[in-house]
């Protein structure tokens, strides 16, 4: 069977207003952060199927006489991207030797990867041998939506080799991307990778993924916002561990010990959604001015007093806060708080040499740090030429 | 004429909860603060009135008979306490040199005690020739009531000298309070130099220099609180000068700007009272607990996020909320915030060397520190043998 090799990438996800609100029906910003996943498929001729996630130090292969009898004799429908083939999973967790509780990273990145593999070729009825390898600019289990950008990847890779969805680039073009239906498509099918992973999921990180940009999301319904400015900031990692589970709840018990105190602040979290939305959407239909940039500084502030109302904040995150505010910039934490990441606000005017003196002030602080963007580009299929050199030299190895 | 001699002492006040909030028609939680001032009232035979105000530098005395010139010759009414007699005000200010528009904090201490003074002892036909010395443990202009406490303290001995409100001290009796009319009246006084000082107060800081313990206001309506626990605390003041006029005004700018997101706050700032007052009356019915006291904290650090929300925060509190909570203490602002004054809730195991290492904490960041109280008796009457050392020195120099 011939297959089409290729070279994806897709974003990270921050939330940017909203988090722990939107668990009672308020609304959330998710935004594609552009630290990415790059995904390359090289077709092989070995009978195996391989997978490399030199991240989470994983290398694996499969004979794919093996990965066949996986396969219902009956010819039964596979590849149904709506629903999860439970029958499926259990097979694979049998044969990558997950029992049912367990949940470490790399069992799920593979199954997450067979999964997609097994479905997307069961209907051309031939296993085509392959060798997947994935390199990430993004910390795993950061709340960073790395499983889902990974899944998105694999989503892509595995509809374009399998000619589902058309591969993109011809000669000159160094990177493109697909139309709605595709990305509806890749989308789903990277829904059901993040199933797999988490059981649960929201889908809005599988969503930022291949859509990029920012999202509303509001009581299970995501939008994209139509037209959205690249912002640049910085994306902190505290190191501090934290148990999204025990968060959430957190909150949940604050609400009920004093309502009439913390409803009123999930109530304006939603409007600082609501407002930086606007703000945003403001930005694009005009020229965007300091004062689009203070509004959002004070949207920040203003959420990130509320996050620590509603007890998710960390002193490693006041630190952040207070460690940035002292050059001029402003942040607040992403996701689930307790410790975890942050982001930073850059001004346009920001000069290079605050950005790197900050950078090194949290690095001194022993968080990791990064200067990246929000609201960049969803998932995209690369020329090699078009890859960072990173992932290249990573790839290479492979 | 024969007049009593006397000292007095009334508490200064700090907001618990609902600074600012209070101006947009939410409760607030006034609280006696346990800093006081102290005014002794001696006879002379001199026929001159004299006070001596050494906190400020102050020492001033007139002729009785240059005083009596003041009052009317049709002998029209004088010493009304709802009403400022306006004429006398001019003739006062007249004497004292002060221009209408001057409002420094000597003039004002001076207007407003031969105000007193004149409108006591008018209907007595007769002015008596008596020193009064003050001194208060209260910083001046920060917020804390010292202008109030020094009202209710001139009213009370005045009224006292005059025989309008009786003298209470037997033999026994180290330190007596009065009756709720003789309290009234006292408070009504204090609330005309309250006036004088500053225009237009509320008369929530002359009440609670008068009741003493906490009082709840709203809309303009003073309610104390039945029975209150006396809390013990830190007032730290950061010495960062203020307008509380500007600070006001930039709250009612951010409602303007975002009255979706800052109305729910203030709202939220309403429910922190109402919680706390419910708290301090469980406080009182029941035995304390530990629990109590961590609502009480809760409570104290939702409100400063709120209170920076509001956008009147400010580096300094930050670091003083920031060096208590590292020795296990929670502070807010108190007041109009920007700088200003702050107070930290200590619990009753709350050990002695914390306290210590705490106030030597904030002394080192440059700030002023006091362990005191809230919730203390309002205006007193004291023999010499019940008044603190330090206050009888200085009025021993008189």
């Amino acid at each position: 069977m011939h297959i089409k090799e290729c070279i994806m990438s897709a974003p990270g996800k921050a939330i940017l207003h909203g988090e722990h609100a939107v668990v009672h029906g308020n609304v959330a910003l998710a935004v594609s952060l552009n630290l990415r996943t790059y995904l390359q498929l090289q077709a092989t001729s070995t009978s195996k199927v391989c997978i490399n996630l030199p991240n989470i130090n994983t290398f694996l292969s499969w004979d794919v006489t093996e990965l066949k009898q996986l396969l219902p004799d009956s010819g039964a429908e596979l590849g149904n991207v709506n629903e999860l083939d439970a029958e499926l999973v259990r097979r694979l967790r049998d044969l990558v030797g997950v029992s049912n509780g367990t949940l470490d990273t790399r069992s799920m990145a593979i199954l997450a990867f067979l999964y997609i593999y097994l479905s997307v070729f069961a209907g051309s009825g031939e296993l085509p041998s392959l060798t997947v390898s994935v390199w990430s600019e993004l910390p795993t289990g950061a709340g960073l939506g790395s499983s889902a950008a990974y899944s998105v990847c694999l989503a892509a890779a595995l509809l374009s080799a399998s000619g589902t969805i058309p591969s993109l680039l011809s000669d000159q073009e160094s990177t493109a991307r697909w139309g709605e239906v595709e990305m509806e498509l890749i989308n789903r099918w990277a829904f059901q990778g993040e199933r797999i992973i988490h059981g649960n999921p929201s889908g809005v990180d599988n969503a930022v993924g291949t859509w990029g940009g920012i999202l509303r999301y509001h009581s299970g319904k995501i939008t994209p916002l139509s037209r959205v400015p690249m912002l640049r900031i910085l994306l902190t990692n505290t190191k501090v561990p934290r148990s999204t589970k025990v968060l959430v709840a957190g909150v949940k018990d604050k609400m009920n010990k004093f309502p009439s105190i913390i409803n009123p602040v999930l109530e304006s979290v939603n409007a600082v959604s609501c407002t930086c939305e606007q703000t945003l959407s403001e930005m694009t239909s005009d020229t965007p001015t300091p004062e689009h940039y203070n509004i959002l500084e004070e949207l920040i502030d203003i959420n990130q007093h509320h996050l620590n109302v509603m007890g998710v904040g960390h002193p490693a995150l006041d630190t952040l806060c207070r460690v940035t505010l002292a050059r001029g910039l402003h942040s607040k934490l992403t996701g689930a708080g307790g410790g975890g990441c942050g982001i930073t606000l850059l001004r346009p005017e920001t000069e290079c040499s605050v950005v790197q003196d900050t950078i090194q002030d949290l690095r001194d602080c022993g968080y990791d740090c990064w200067e990246t963007s929000i609201g960049a580009e969803g998932v995209q299929q690369h020329s090699p030429l078009a890859v960072k050199e990173e992932a290249l030299e990573v790839f290479a190895r492979y």
